[in-house]
This record gives C-alpha cells, structure tokens and sequence, in this order.
C-alpha cells in the first residue's frame, strides 16, 4: 500500500512539474530524455504523462501539446486559441474600446492602457500565433513603439525573435538599412530605419501591430523587408480602421475594427473585425 | 476497481488543467470557487490538489503557489527565481555578450538580438520580478526603445500594466507632460514626455531599463515620476557600465556589468553585477 502511494505520488508530481515546464514555455521543445532525467522517471512512462496532459490541456481548451519525432525530437506546447473563447475575448475587448472617454482631440483613441497590459497582450500573441502558426515565421517583425508590447507577446508564443523598425537609425545598433515612406495619417514623408544585422538572409517573417489607417506604415515595412530579402509571410494588426477601405496593402488579418469616431458627438464604435467577400 | 480509476483520472486531470492554468498566468488571482466550479471539484479537493502542486513547484525551483485569505481571496502563481537558477543564467548570459563580434563602431555592443528574445526576456522578467516582489509597484516604467522587451515580461511577471515613457509627445495619446534631461552617454539635452493618463495619482513605479552608462536617463525618469506624485520604488537595469563609477542616480539592481570595452583591441569584458560595499 506505501509503494503504490509512493508510484501515485510520482505520477502527480510529474504531471505538475511537466504541465507547469511546457505551459510556460510555449513553443519551447523539450526532448523526451531531457524531461525522463528531470522527473526520474522512464522515458515510456512520461510519454504516458504526456498523452494524459494532451488530452487534458486539450480538453479546457488550454493549448495543444505537439510531440516531434525523429533525432531532434521531443514534446512542445502550442498556446492555440480556440475560435468560441477568441470571439469571447474580442468582444469583450471591443466593449472596453468603445468608450467615449478614450476619445482623444484630434479624433484619435487613447488605448495604450490596454495594449500595455500584459493579460490582454499575453491573450493577443496567443491570437496572432493561433491565426499564423500554419505560415511558419522566423521572426516577428514591428514597428516602434506602441506595437511593440502586442508584437512581444506574439514572439513569445512563436518563440521566435522580435526585431524591431526605429524611426531612425541608432548608432548603438551598427550600420541599418534606411527607407522613406508615406505615412497614411500624417500626410508626412517619414523614415524607417532597421539594422543590418537584425534579421538572417532570406527569412520568413510576419509583421505585427497595433493600428492601421491607410496601410501606409504596413507598406513601408513590406518594402523593408524586401530590402533584406526576407520573405513577408503575414501581416497582423489589432485595429484596422473602416476607412479608408482601400488600403495600401490588401493582405492583412486585423482583430478589430474601428467602425465608427465622432469627436463632436462623443461616439466611437469598435467591433471584432469580420472578414469581407 | 473502475471507479476508483476514474477517481484517480480525475485527480490527475484537475492537478494538470490546474497546474497549465497558474504557471501560465503569473500574479492572476484565481478564486477557490472559480477552480472548483472549472473542475468539477469540492474547494477542498481543490486546496488538497493546490498543496500538492505548491510542493511540486516549490521543488522543482519553478515558483511559489500563494494563497490569499480572506473575501476576495484565492490562489496565486509567483514567478520566483532561485539564486542558484539566476547565477547561471546571468554568467551564461554574460558569455554569449562578451563576444568581440558584438563590438560596434563608437565603443557599443550589439544585443538587440539577445534583449529582443523572448525565452531571455522571460527569464530576466521572472529575475527582476524575484528581485523587487516585495516593493509591490503599481506599474512598470521604462523610456522607449530597448528595454520595451525586457519591462514588458517584468510587468507580466508582477501581473501590473507597462507605462512606455516616449522621446517626444504623440497626439494619439493626448496631453502629456514633458521635461528636459541631460543623456549622459550623448551629453545632449534631451525630451522625454508621458501622457497625463498614464498613472493614476500617488502611485508606486519599477523602472526598468536595458542600459545604464551616467544615469542621466534614469534620473529623468525619476524628475518625470515626481511630476506625477509617483513613488519610485526601485530602479533595475540588466547591464550597467562599470564606468563611470559615480552615477547620477545611486539606488539601482543591475543584472550585469559592462566592466571593459577596447574597440581597438577588440575586447569586451561583461560579467553578473556584484554589488559593492
């Protein structure tokens, strides 16, 4: 009776050490050798952990648990999202959004304490890496500064590196490659500047923010990347405003939408955003 | 024999949704009644399986499990670093940045690509976190650009909202308050602006910045902090320079020290920080 308590023991304190470790380190791959001399337990044993975790995680909706086989192989944990709790989230969002006090003169919404809020952003990365997993990015590209705490968050759930575009070139990151663009909002001739050496050659990226108008910044850094031959694989923001419909660039997925801002009249509507034919 | 199983399933089913579930929300209070209610549970098997987990994590080094009485009580994931997991981490850290390779023009080192990793990043926020839990901060500071990454992981860390403090005052976050400092590294005169909604009055803030060489811009993130009837509770940056040795500010926990730099012989010289007598 003690040795069979001692064995359930184990069993319980493997699926703690083993659900924590995975959890909270998304995408990261732990080999299965590595994670048997952890909880000294054989290797066949945690596979079965494993299987029980999967099917837990999976079953509260908490992220998928992804083995690898082959020399290099292991067990890594997915932060996907599914669809009923993003559509939960999004419109909860969008109520907090909405709000007449955000208003700020000039027509613009003040919501930097939402997108510096590291449940919201943490929930964001999940979002971005649920919709893009599939195109199989090398880094996580955005734009200084209000992007960048959304755009981190995604980099943690792809476990891929941030690079980040400045709006000049800064001598404490060597020679850069500098580009002029037209903003959308400003109407102004603007710069964008990124280090030779932030991205490898050829890589595959996907550009995150938190706002486009007219795309303007979004093509700026398409053309960007294309002066580092790396390949833009997807682009994502948090908020795409309505108008102008046509936007410089016609490629991006956005999670909401700002339907509707009328400083005078003290209204603003944003929704989660629905994908138009 | 089989509802025994079935028990038995069922523990470890809750110990694994409730183990993902803390580990992955760092200082989110998660009421008794709320855990129950998601696992189908009495709240005391539920606070039987937290001890077990509280254990387990404990034992592992990979944080503490807290529990909060009262009312609006509940438990809660603390992020905690153990001595002996920070020390290894800082020396490893100091050798991948100790690399000749990383000497720029002008006497700086390249490291965007290590303080824009989110695994890093991660772990220097679980460091800070380890480092200033007890100062209890209402918000986490930084000044644009760098040390966005590594502030944004200590706020999610702490639980508490980023506050980016910005190189000049942006109309889409409405009237700010800015002020004059003197940058040490670049002995310019230089602006640094903070929107008035930032902070809420008489608050407690955690500056947290990549890089200290004078002090010159922690000082006005100081100056700025009193503008808003702030309390500054700590400063913490992951690399200060060993020179100069007199600092603008004196109160401050760096991570690493930049002891050494010759661009000429290129040799750089970074080690974990010692705090002196």
């Amino acid at each position: 009776m003690r040795g069979r308590e001692m064995e359930k023991l184990k069993r319980t304190d493997r699926l703690v050490v083993l659900s924590a470790l995975l959890t909270k380190n998304p995408n990261v791959l732990f080999s299965l050798t590595d994670l048997a001399a952890l909880t000294g337990a054989a290797k066949s044993t945690v596979s079965e952990d494993l299987t029980i975790i999967k099917e837990v995680l999976s079953g509260f909706s908490l992220g998928e648990l992804c083995t690898v086989s082959g020399a290099a192989g292991g067990v890594l944990y997915r932060p996907k999202e599914d669809a009923d709790g993003i559509k939960a989230f999004l419109h909860e969002l969008s109520e907090k959004l909405s709000d007449p006090e955000r208003i700020i003169p000039g027509g613009f919404i003040y919501m930097i304490d939402v997108i510096f809020d590291p449940q919201i952003t943490s929930r964001i990365g999940e979002i971005f890496y649920t919709k893009f997993q599939h195109t199989d990015p090398d880094y996580i590209v955005t734009m200084e500064t209000k992007g960048i705490p959304i755009a981190m968050m995604t980099a943690r759930s792809f476990n891929i590196p941030l690079v980040i575009i400045r709006d000049s070139g800064r001598v404490t990151e060597g020679s850069s490659v500098n580009i002029n663009y037209l903003s959308g909002s400003t109407r102004r001739i603007q710069t964008m500047s990124l280090s030779r050496r932030a991205l490898s050659a050829n890589s595959k990226v996907l550009i995150i923010d938190d706002f486009m108008k007219g795309g303007g910044t979004a093509q700026g850094m398409l053309n960007l990347m294309q002066e580092f031959n790396a390949e833009v694989v997807g682009t994502g923001v948090m908020i795409a405003t309505r108008d102008p419909k046509e936007k410089l660039i016609k490629d991006y997925t956005a999670l909401l939408e700002l339907v509707f801002i009328d400083e005078s009249k003290k209204n603003v509507v944003i929704r989660p955003f629905e994908a138009k034919k």
